[in-house]
């Protein structure tokens, strides 16, 4: 039986999977490839913690030359994260005429257009189904039996740490802080949660689905990015009073040449299947014109999905490799000449429903203020609570609206805003419960 | 741009959504593939009705030898249906050296055997996303970006006929037989329903996926087979007193070599997201021994989905062609050779959780006698319900069980229909509440 040897650069958690499962499954993969996937050299700083697993002799080596420029390595799998030095080693496996397989998000959301280039002009595939959704194959599904479609719309929870916050402050009514700190004592938030708590992480892997789904090119930083550290108890309470859960989604719309992308918390129906997506389980819906809505559910991190997802982009390589084919798709599906660069709908241009949360000293006179305030930027009220009164105090008003367009909320609630009688600035919340 | 000229065979419903795909997201495929793919020949009995499409002249064929003999067919799409004369069509078209794309259940399910070695010898690919759950692309990704993992279990909603019937009596309260009858006037359901209602469309669909997911044949006639007409308005009553919901899955799960493969109306918890799957959608869940569980969730038939998936299967055998590969991957995933032939369960040895209901005449001591038959049999009592209290006449009493192994359940069934108090045969339901 052939062999085909490959390479891994980062012997993190994710890595450590990947070598545990082409360790624990050869036999397998030999079954489905034709051919021996052999992991001939693992390149790490770190070449001494035990990570409970038995390689080979001379297999770990802290020299990536050892992985980059060894000859007999026709893939490599890219799990160091980050930047810098990935951008660099990625570029090097390249230039040297390997395949690729990454589950670096961030390195493609911000240098894809720098990498597919060059993958194209040496011929060689760049994989990178883990990027997205742990082990769920949402990215092949794309690239793959669902390449027929044009897509409308791509929506997803692909954060688990704040999918298990939202979860937990919705079960429990618990506070954002308390279960934040929970949750890093548990390992399910990073001591510094930035990253995944202000959206970024949600945003990088947004921008691969839009780019995948919609074939254009997205300026990452044009992608509106709102974390959910500013939801409230408060907020999860009414949105369950009007029937609405609240999730971090990441939504992809086209309509003709526009598209959207935004990452914000949102307020979906309690009856949406996203809406049981719970603690750290990722899914991702996709609309498409004939496939029509379709959903994908699982473990969205953690060391052995993720690595089910690698080793999944190494079997596609493999199987070329045998076939003889250096390259039989792009790495966006469409040919390279074949994507396009839409442009970004503004968000003050973005139609839907919102909830409005006010604090207004509850005095009569208050709600019809607010409203005529609304009705001034042509903003209509579909319901409407009032909680707890408490003469002359500051109470929550909640206003659920019909259709609108979010550059007249904005305006709307700075006006309202400089009302005496409100307290504390209003805030909003965005719903999508208009799904196809 | 080059060309990849296909046939179809079988102008119904989901032929006319093939076609009407091709044309209006040609363009789109062209990108994807590289290549224009042309629909050269439709063949069907009936040339004359007009399906809603405008074809080039000399398109649509009553002579099947039209698409099977023509040398610049690459492509076969078979959608016919059924046992002949499907199958020797599209044996005829591998012996052409033509790549065979299907939606057809039962042949693979009953005549996978015969095919796959025929199109081994001529090195051609058979493709069949659309045989299973519609558009969901479930068998690309158990072929494709899952390939890494043994799988454990593979369970799922396949019939969108028996899940709208299931659906409206959950929520309607209503009986079997007026739902199937609104079913088929709104031509949810055939005229003659028993494929569906039954669960033989189901079976050959599991039969499908078990082959995939354990690499193993799977003889046909040896899975339990069970459908959704004894299911009555009743049972779903009981079972959401008891936080279950009443599904028709078909279940493979494998252990060691030994693998069960069933379909059979079964109780699911409420917060199972398989129980959230209502009407004509499908779901299809995975465990596998790294990527954990994983649900897909789709449209499971109609014209539009199932097109969507016929068509992914040809861009995947375009992309080969594109790339001057025959064939990359056998019709199982496995190599042929590795393909094995594991026994299936008895279903007297299922072990589970059951859910019983007796009939019985409501006098002091019959649930003595009743559970001292469980007893007997090794049977013990996790929770009772008896409604309706009315002395001397006859009343349910359910009683649902721990662990149980089947054949012990019917032994005491069948000993306790055989009492004098009990008034109708006894019934039971499979319980799936464990699932990892």
């Amino acid at each position: 039986m052939k062999e085909i040897k490959i390479g891994l650069i980062g012997f993190g958690t994710i890595g450590t999977g990947v070598a545990k499962l082409l360790q624990a499954n050869a036999g397998l993969i030999a079954d489905k490839v034709g051919a021996m996937v052999t992991l001939k050299k693992i390149a790490d700083l770190d070449v001494t913690t035990d990570r409970g697993i038995e390689l080979p002799p001379g297999t770990l080596t802290s020299n990536v030359a050892d992985v980059l420029d060894d000859p007999e390595i026709s893939v490599v799998i890219e799990l160091i994260g980050g930047y810098e030095p990935a951008k660099s080693f990625v570029l090097r496996a390249i230039n040297n005429g390997k395949h690729v397989v990454t589950a670096n998000k961030a390195l493609l959301a911000l240098h894809g257009e720098e990498i597919y280039p060059a993958a194209a002009a040496k011929g060689v595939q760049v994989l990178f189904e883990a990027a997205v959704g742990g082990g769920i194959p949402v990215i092949s599904a794309i690239l793959g039996n669902m390449a027929a479609n044009n897509f409308t719309t791509v929506l997803g929870i692909l954060n688990g740490t704040c999918n298990y916050i939202l979860t937990r402050m919705t079960q429990e009514g618990a506070d954002f802080g308390d279960v934040l700190k929970t949750a890093q004592e548990l390992g399910y938030a990073e001591a510094d949660p930035t990253f995944d708590i202000e959206g970024v992480d949600t945003a990088h892997k947004l921008a691969l689905l839009v780019s995948l789904c919609f074939g254009t090119k997205v300026d990452f930083n044009a992608i509106h990015t709102e974390g959910i550290s500013s939801i409230s108890s408060a907020d999860i309470g009414f949105a369950r009073d009007f029937g609405y859960k609240i999730k971090l989604l990441a939504i992809g719309k086209r309509t003709g040449d526009t598209v959207e992308a935004r990452v914000h918390p949102t307020m979906i129906p309690v009856n949406y299947p996203l809406a049981d997506v719970d603690g750290v389980f990722n899914a991702i819906r996709f609309t498409g014109d004939f496939i029509g809505p379709v959903m994908f559910y699982g473990r969205g991190a953690g060391m052995d999905p993720t690595a089910s997802a690698v080793v999944g982009d190494v079997i596609e390589i493999a199987r070329n490799i045998i076939a003889g084919v250096s390259r039989r798709c792009a790495p966006l599906g469409y040919r390279d000449e074949a994507v396009t660069t839409l442009a970004l709908k503004p968000m003050g241009e973005i139609e839907g429903k919102y909830y409005l949360r006010f604090s207004a000293v509850d005095k009569p006179g208050v709600l019809a203020k607010i409203s005529g305030a609304l009705g001034k930027y042509d903003i209509s009220i579909e319901s409407m609570i009032q909680k707890g009164r408490s003469a002359g105090e500051s109470v929550p008003i909640v206003i659920m609206t019909h259709e609108a367009r979010e550059k007249d909320i904005r305006a709307a609630l700075e006006e309202i805003d400089t009302f005496e009688l409100i307290s504390e600035k209003s805030r909003f919340i965005r719903i999508e419960d208009n799904l196809e």
